[in-house]
């Protein structure tokens, strides 16, 4: 075959079946891709393995050994702290080898094709690779051309998806909510360009939300019919009306003022930050979400971020269960040992 | 809370207090932010307890397993290769997983706020950081802002105190001189500047050196009264007369030259300079310390460095048993597990 | 003794009696330097060694415990992903704690001397020191300085050597065609600039391959007489004719079309790509080899390395089984524990 050109991979036939293309002859959980399209009985089982990883603050953190002599490699075309190093912990802990690559975009140009990376470290006995990439369509045609024992986990593609994080999002709502089928859930910032809003939509699809709002100023919103059943909103009184979850998105800084129709900081603060005012509109007992890192004061209030029903460091800690799930559930997956 | 602005910690009250910040409610090391004010006795425990964890070169280092299961970032806002390897291989020679992390600071001030970068770890189960700042008062100031388990470790902030190296250098004047009632003690070169020279002169102050001499061009002495009961000089032979210990301090290759009263290079080295020449000013015993990177030929001569009056390498050797130590210690006041 | 100066490295009392620097007085190795020089026994010994090392796709990796305590450091002042992994992998599988120091040159040149860094790693207990540089001699220039007990590895020399390359290399070639005393090996490329056809043709020269051909634009070979027993050729077909095995070396784009008488990419690969085409002057079941990171469709045809008859990936699995079978070695010649 030939050299993985990230412009090809765009191509739709590398897009679809995703969803099948991630579970094994035996419906077992073989790469994780994407939310969409995965069952709610496995999202559920997903949760649950996680659940048995959290420990209290100041206790050893949880740990396992089905990943002992299991090399991880963490591939990160895209430059990221927090998403790494939970999945470096992740692996650590259940006792793999892992791998820290960080590989720029444009060296991977100059250099030898994503594929031949992936061959590469494939040779060397690493069994799962950790992707992420900010090129569409990256981690699934990976997928596409690893061995058959080989395990591709996507830690965030482009705008597209980022599963892990769906996955943390919906145990957190759990934790705190119970059951989904009555739940009003509302994101807010730029839908658009958001990989957790949409990963985030999929698993509460899946899990047969009560109601989902994107909320959003009209250019940032997602494109119509992206992700069916939502209501999509530029009103963040409408938005947050009585809603039990309320989910801040990160928006890069690069973009506000610079887009027709979005305001400045202060502007964007006053329509669509996340504070203690605007969180009037929702339930009393509502619990307040974001993905980090955040702006503080741009797309949520700090102290509302470090106040009583913000779930934020909790979303973190949920990350690493998360996560430490997934590679326990692919790694049984592999050839016996 | 509001996030950290790396300015406003340099106020007073963040600094004043560091010191009983450190102990916990029995007393025990929590925290190693400064040598400052700690007891003579809690010193001389930790150099017993790194003497421990020392063994000859070619057998195999000393190790640990008292933090199994915890794990440490190294969090590194400003470069470092010896610092950070050496607290890498004291974490995992305790058997930490240890998680590197090299920020620097100007992605700091554009991405999230220190301490929403200290809570991701911390909500991740890492119970130690390690941190260096290029700013005075941020490990103190992260240190306030933790949960009650968590430690933190200076690995060096800004020029105001680099702990475990003053610890690594009294261990290794004791170990040659064994008490320091009546030693001579003279620091030599960028006083100013020097976060090695504060920490290596609060430890000796506790321990009641005999004599300590701070020695610099007069535009690199210290403030005065900033290190109560040294002596100040500018004259090199004054400074070295019957010394026991002669301690060079790396100095800056910007500095030199470039400052009103500070010599170029040659001139540097012959007023200043650690030397086969100005060592006969010391004892005929006396021994070299310099805290590396050296710069050979301004502020030490090659030959002095490798000749068998330097403890230039067992500097480096103790101070991965130091960290050990302090691990091990601040492991210990941890939750029970 | 004075720091090191990268150029004088370079001199040539530093490059000779390389051979005999790397075994013990007891004729065990205990630096790998070059394979010039090397018994043809010993070299069958690692070969043996290593393919005790190697495990199907999908097994676990083979995995050992002879480094457990040990700390070893990839001190790359060249940037390198594979080899770097390849290392990393190999010393972890043996239980070795793992450093990894990227060091660029420049950073090299304005701070401490090689000799420093390794007097510093070297006070740490790291007895195996793994250096990647761009100059020649480095590696024995280390290995003439550090402490008895510590073993220096060439992972890569300038243009000169890379030795855990080369062992690799003819554990490929032994798997698949059993003996070289009737061999027909051809390496096509730039001769001339490559430690990976310098390593190659000394194992292969040490095993009495039967005929060892090197091919070249004219420009691109090397020095006469510097491949002793090779023929220099800068035809493909008289190069390839009944080869058993053909090794493609990576050509640095910078080369092409800049340098008298190298074409463009287009004319390079005519005349001296291997393809499909060009094997057909090879034997029917001739193997090829490249050491990666590949160029396709420059110095090789993208299908044809995807293709049954080359072994590309198979070089890099037996890579991972050199290296722990190098470091389980050195790691035997250390002082009893």
């Amino acid at each position: 075959m030939n050299a993985a050109d990230p412009n090809e991979v765009l191509k739709d036939e590398v897009l679809k079946d995703e969803a099948t293309l991630q579970l094994d002859a035996h419906g077992n959980l073989r790469h994780l891709l994407t939310l969409k399209g995965l069952d709610k009985s496995l999202l559920i089982d997903i949760l649950d393995d996680a659940q048995q990883y959290l420990t209290e603050p100041g206790e050893l953190p949880a740990r396992g050994r089905s990943l002992v002599g299991r090399s991880v490699a963490n591939l990160f075309f895209e430059a990221s702290t927090r998403t790494r190093a939970s999945f470096d912990l992740a692996g650590k802990r259940l006792g793999a080898d892992v791998l820290n690559l960080d590989v720029n975009t444009s060296s991977r140009k100059k250099g030898e094709s994503i594929l031949d990376t992936i061959y590469t470290l494939e040779a060397m006995h690493v069994d799962i690779m950790v992707v992420r990439d900010a090129s569409a369509g990256v981690p699934a045609f990976i997928a596409r051309h690893v061995l058959p024992h080989v395990s591709v986990l996507n830690a965030g593609e482009s705008d597209v998806s980022h599963p892990t994080q769906g996955l943390l999002d919906i145990l957190t709502m759990r934790q705190h909510k119970g059951s989904f089928e009555n739940l009003a859930v509302a994101i807010v910032g730029d839908i658009r360009h958001s990989r957790v809003a949409m990963s985030a939509s999929h698993a509460l699809s899946a899990l047969g939300v009560g109601e989902l709002r994107l909320i959003s100023p009209p250019v940032l919103a997602p494109e119509p019919d992206s992700v069916p059943g939502a209501r999509i909103l530029d009103n963040l009184e409408q938005g947050l009306a009585d809603a039990d979850v309320v989910m801040a998105l990160r928006i890069q800084r690069e973009r506000i003022g610079n887009l027709d129709g979005i305001p400045g900081i202060d502007e964007y603060f006053a329509n669509y930050g996340i504070s203690y005012e605007s969180m009037k509109f929702a339930k009393p007992d509502a619990i307040v979400m974001h993905p980090g890192p955040m702006n503080r004061g741009i797309e949520i209030e700090g102290s509302l971020a470090d106040g009583p029903q913000s779930v934020i460091t909790q979303q973190v800690t949920n990350g690493v269960a998360i996560r430490m799930a997934v590679l326990d559930r692919v790694g049984n997956t592999m050839a016996p040992r």
